[in-house]
């Protein structure tokens, strides 16, 4: 079999990992030939390909980024799809393995409409693709943000600050809350549960009134403050309605400063959660996931992602997952607040 | 209430998690008193105790080991169980939190048959406890495995050797098939699996002439060769009939050495696998399992294991899982071997 | 002898190492009392003092920040001479060690002219203390921006971007440099050389045709464009004059997105740079220093600054160092351009 | 000009900086040729060489290792010093960069008695060269080793245990004194002053009675009993007169268990301490040694060394460093004393 290969959206660690693993089960144990897209769906559209062999995937199982690269880039807007239909076509292409997160996945699902055999890979630091207990990337970010934490933590102490940081996290809060839990932060601020900035507020003036002078505050950048409490705001979006990084995390760090007195200092982690080696949990998810895919097309299951859960390898409907959102369980939110 | 507290066996990265966590959600969530022990079940056989509050606590969530200490230590043999039971009493105990692996929940057992209600929180870096996805310790363990055989790579492609890494398990591959996966290894060899050396040697000489003249092969300590196979020997074992660290390492390195003619070296990886700070993995299993426990007991839901499932937190009766060894899915190992 | 101790300015890796040599080589050497300040000089105004034993220093050499606390504050300005010399009288400090940076060392400079005996040990992230060619906690500093400019560089390369990483250093251009170097970064900004942004933009004009199409440029938070070239402008200061965190980063990446239409991002690593378990190099650094100071003081060599010159410790008369700034070396700066 | 570039002896990490270096400057600066020869002398004998662009350095800065490939071979044993002069002229090699430690600083010596032009560059984790105050690859060595002690501190401290930790260093005890001191080691064994191991066993006594009961030790493999002393033995020797690995280790190891009765644990670290990704200061010298090494040669300084001094990179002459070994100066083996 022909089988093309795409890495879309942001990139993150673990990428590599799966792209070694299709090539390798594809080739070694089935003979199929794997076609690799450049730059996503960028590359689909413009025919921008390399036939992938052992060569190709030397060394790259413990480095960040995706040797495809990678592009945001919607081939359905902009009337990409009959590219990407003539691109398939010319290279004889009988089925598709996507890796990426929610908009890649969008456009997956557009493209199996038009009849093309889809599997689908999850990725995304931002732990939020429905219908997976873990997507690549997330983990080697919650140990980056955690890292940061370590290191913002001795300085806290030190200088008897409050130190607010910033993770992603835009429309979930699984980075800060594990994270935030890892790093032992004394306040997580998530999607989830907006917050009310008089609350934090009091609760920061008892514990360094009672226990310790400084604290650690952990914001997702999704992070909102809840309807009709005391900092009752919009938070300020870009131009296309997105969320600009380091928004909330500078209106937070501006409130409690001001309302507290407390010396109080912002870090935004920003791009360096999504970069560098991945973790080993990374790298076996991204290898687990990339053998899977192959075996499924294999054996005509498509139009499907792979999917973790109870710690098995599971194919899952794409159907079932679209539009749908994985946020933080309750639980997790509350272990978060009980370690404060 | 007053609640003792013990951690016993090997000690390992996230038990100050747990602990930590053990001692906010009792004091701050239920105003329990929260008594440990020092050195596992010694502790409660010699009457030796600690009053834990949020001083004791202070900063050990990213620090490894275990600040109540540990011994390997069965109260069991040599008639201690009357002194256990003494000490209990005399301290009050109403109900004990036991983490540990193997051992420690044997021990845990026998003491609920005596009427004292018990919460075990497992942990292991050999992650073979059954009944749970994960044990604490044994994520850190594989992270510094596969950091080890990173390490390990460069220097055998550099030299175009047979690097042969031996890590911990005794019952179960677990390490040895995340580190192999996660770095990259050529041979996994586990528990699991007995294998034939025969077919190890054929594989090396091919891939060496084939494809890259340098492998990297990991083997769990308890791995052993297959019965009627080239290499068919007992495994040298220790004063105890325990596993010796490094016996199989040193065999397997020899064997194909000899047989192969290849340039072979063997690392033993040892203690390091079980010291130091813990993965954000570990520190979140940790304190996600402290708090379980508390609530458990709060709750009077005793003689019960918390375990991670599905990604989320469960009780398990003690009684279920009593003997029982998880061992690595058949899944996995296949990946393993895929990847090779 | 009763020798007080502090440690005073921005808190940085190393710190905790360098006052564990103090008291162990105090005590055990020489059976002297060590007195720690707490919160640098702030705690000799206030008389905040603490005597260190052994306990005290436990397990304190691998954590970051500084277990004495620190405080940015002058004790000449605002009156506090009289109040630091009542202090000193009062708890009969027969000697002053001092860790910390140009601010701490101007301070011990004004004590020394009351009379009081000091030895200076030199910290400051951004090295550029005049007189020895380390400061405690520069190489932590360098070493976590250079891990970070490696994450950033795989999402550079997979998304096509040029990559801009802003770092501490004000007067100095060392972290910059290091990490530039380290990290393969392709442009080095730092104050030494006031730089011209439309030579930046035809440099990667070229490279993005010729060579690649990403590029990681590394920006001291310092550095600022020549007068008469280009981009002549003012980098926006804060209320008191100071460089603010950011400024130059943001101005650098507007720039260069405008003038080449490339893709291009920000990263301020800020805090993270000064905190967390220090480097070995920072560990022995410090160790030497506290070694050093202590033995200084027991021979009657006051008023002097230990120092790292031919990788041997002397002492530097604090006349010596006064005013002076040491800059990075041009042999460095070329380095760094010539494997861009 | 024509140079050519061979890595020989032991594998180490930053070997891959200093490549990349020769290479950037000797194409960009002065428009050089490079060429490079696979697996150290071995590849000069065989004629195994390869033209060094752009293109075969890409991504290697971060790598351990080295791209060249290295062997442990003297050409000037076996009689191969004629086919190395053969080669040479063949390839029409002008002048020879050699990167390697002792053994191969050695043979460039014999080559460049024969008329060839040589810059050597020094590498060696044991940081054992003459004339330098760094080598590349020790630097890494020390991170390694550090972390692994940092490690194994927890778990000795958890179980009062006496943890022996063996490093390398046959000849000087570098590796074992920097990661002694930055780990906080309470005994560290060199080459440089034999041991009594009945002092060792009487400080260890005293200890865990009045202060802590856990130790580490430290041994460099090259560490022996003082003449005269309670152990004195010889060290077990390999075949051709060579150090063992774990030999001493194991020694130490028996002889504490059995005069203290402490239960005790050795640490063999092997082979990771010469493997992945170097550290910064690594990346940095190889760097700084690269350009230095072909500015060298293209302004006719040949038949030296580049070496670190002052912070400075200088260039020696090889005949001035022949034979001599740079051992651990008293200054610093007094400070792993101090702060046992």
């Amino acid at each position: 079999m022909r089988i093309g290969l795409l890495t879309g959206g942001g990139d993150c660690p673990g990428l590599n990992a799966a792209i070694r693993a299709v090539v390798k089960q594809g080739l070694g144990e089935y003979g199929h030939q794997i076609i690799g897209f450049r730059n996503g769906w960028k590359g689909v559209v413009d025919g921008d390909v390399v036939q992938l062999d052992r060569a190709n995937i030397r060394n790259i199982l413990p480095q960040g980024g995706t040797m495809l690269g990678t592009a945001r880039f919607h081939p359905h807007s902009a009337g990409g799809m009959e590219q990407v239909m003539a691109t398939l076509e010319a290279e004889r292409i009988e089925a598709l393995i996507c890796i990426g997160g929610d908009g890649t996945l969008n456009a997956a699902q557009k493209v199996a409409e038009e009849g093309i055999k889809i599997v689908a890979i999850p990725k995304t630091i931002d732990n939020d693709v429905y219908g997976t207990d873990l997507s690549i990337g997330y983990h080697t970010a919650v140990n980056i943000a955690t890292e940061a934490i370590d290191r913002i933590h001795t300085t806290a102490e030190s200088h008897n600050r409050v130190m607010v940081v910033e993770v992603m996290g835009r429309h979930a809060g699984w980075i800060a809350s594990a994270a935030g839990i890892a790093g032992g932060a004394e306040v997580v601020l998530t999607p989830e549960e907006p917050f009310d900035i008089e609350k934090i507020v009091k609760f920061l003036r008892h514990r360094h009134k009672a226990h310790a002078n400084f604290s650690i505050i952990v914001v997702a950048e999704g992070a909102a403050p809840a309807k009709g409490s005391a900092m009752d705001f919009e938070v300020q979006l870009g131009q296309y309605g997105e969320i600009i990084a380091g928004a909330i995390g500078e209106r937070v760090s501006k409130e409690i400063q001001e309302r507290t007195g407390f010396d109080t200092r912002l870090t935004v982690l920003g791009h360096v959660q999504r970069g560098g080696t991945p973790t080993p949990t990374d790298r076996i998810l991204g290898s687990r996931f990339g053998v899977a895919a192959v075996d499924a097309i294999t054996q005509g299951q498509t139009n499907v992602m792979t999917a973790l859960r109870n710690d098995e390898i599971v194919l899952v409907p794409l159907e079932e997952i679209a539009g749908k959102l994985k946020t933080v369980p309750d639980e997790l939110l509350r272990v978060a607040k009980a370690l404060a």
